[in-house]
């Protein structure tokens, strides 16, 4: 039931997140629509296409649909006061990539993949929807820039999980604990402003 | 065999569509016929991977490649006619979309989903081909933007069905009379200018 | 065993012609990895998923992401010596489509798909990393514009080994004589600017 709640919040933040960046580029209601789906469920779509796990996991749940549906109509009603949620998204988004992480992991692991597989399924649960939303707008993807780190938190939480694991305690805590840390990384990557390092020289920082 | 021949005509009104883009791109030979073939295809071949019926359907009848390769020489040989053609175009397209959507449903029936995921997938089906045309020619795709209705056409059709299907008379009805709702919905939408609602207030028009 | 290496050598060259895409557009370290992986694994991504073979390769064999990190951080490290590698680098690729086509072949064969399906299987899985690769950097792809033929060349090979099973010599002959063909053929475009026919018109040439 926790996980569902959890799951919900990260599917509201991504939407959202989806709604704006249409809007942005003017789209109408069915392109908002697309577009907040498609940040919401893509990076689980790609895993469960990757993984041959289909229809895929959208497909056989209406709530996803029906959750961003909704979505959609509030935020498009209330566009103009999203900005006052910006911490409130980023914790939601921050929430949601940290639970997808650990969905995509756990689907990695019954299709019986080693676990730098898995991470890597749980990173493209996460952090794929975004992707495609941004190449359905025609921008290079957001998390490829230099940014605060965003798909790193991701793998660091993914890989804590496999270390986890080894220590004497119920997987359940591991797994708990390894998306508590993709959302601390990610909440202070945004704090402090955490990039991966600059490899193009300082110069570039001008451009 | 009726069937077929719709079929055909809309993989040929797809195709034309494709190479009209990708000429507009000055794209090669290469080039313009696999943005004609994804135009064709692409929502079929999304569709068949979103519900894990591979080898997906184009590779197994080699029918498509075949009218897909010579609409292209025709298109690319009579370019400068085919503005003439633009009713004939216009109408093949909208039979098109008629019958990939109900297409679409056929197959979201078979992999038993339920009725929205189907009208899901027959949306899908009809309209995400031009989607990839679209973000292979570097465009935000024209049904996300602002135009006469399109997608919402095929949703509309695809409601239909699920509803005709209701009344006491023979399925084959209903799935006639839903292609025929796309079709009309798409004709009188160019027709009348029909959009979706407008969510960005008055000014944008001017933009 | 040679199969192997000459498979790791066109990973190489593949991953290195994304770094230089995503250093070019200034991508971050993430960005730049995975636009190296998909430019090396895209293609036969892409094939796995249109033939409904699943968990896709690369997802069952570490060997290609560890190869793929290991050439990104030298071809970061030495992206500014890259340019005298220019020729060692076209001999690579064209190796590597080579096989890559053949490669592909072969599983459309194990897929029971026609031989012009299985043609082109080996094209896709030859050239459509590039393809993603271009989109996820916001680029038409560059295999679609008036270049040098590539596709072309991974078709005629393809081709080619069709019609070389029919003679009456050892199957693995027609295999190594068609990887030949477009690795030769693809050399021969690059070294006399071969390209498709021009189907603009002369005025073309200046824009």
């Amino acid at each position: 039931m926790l996980y569902f709640i959890i799951d919900i919040l990260g599917i509201i933040a991504f939407a959202i997140s989806g709604v704006l960046v249409a809007m942005d580029k003017r789209l109408d209601l069915f392109g908002i629509f697309i577009i907040a789906f498609v940040t919401s469920v893509g990076g689980g779509t790609l895993r469960d296409i990757l993984i041959g796990n289909t229809p895929v996991t959208w497909m056989q749940e209406e709530i996803y649909m029906i959750v961003i549906a909704v979505t959609v109509l509030f935020a498009i009603l209330f566009a103009k006061h999203l900005h006052h949620l910006r911490k409130t998204l980023l914790l939601f988004d921050s929430i949601g990539i940290g639970l997808f992480t650990l969905l995509g992991i756990e689907k990695g692991l019954t299709a019986e993949l080693s676990p730098i597989m898995c991470i890597a399924l749980g990173t493209i649960t996460a952090c794929f929807g975004g992707v495609i939303r941004d190449i359905l707008c025609n921008e290079i993807p957001v998390i490829f820039r230099r940014k605060e780190i965003y798909a790193t938190a991701c793998i660091l939480g993914g890989s804590s999980y496999f270390l986890l694991i080894l220590l004497p305690f119920d997987g359940a805590y591991a797994y708990i604990a390894s998306i508590l840390i993709v959302i601390v990384a990610r909440l202070l990557a945004v704090r402090f402003h955490l990039t991966l390092p600059n490899i193009y020289g300082t110069r570039e920082n001008e451009a």
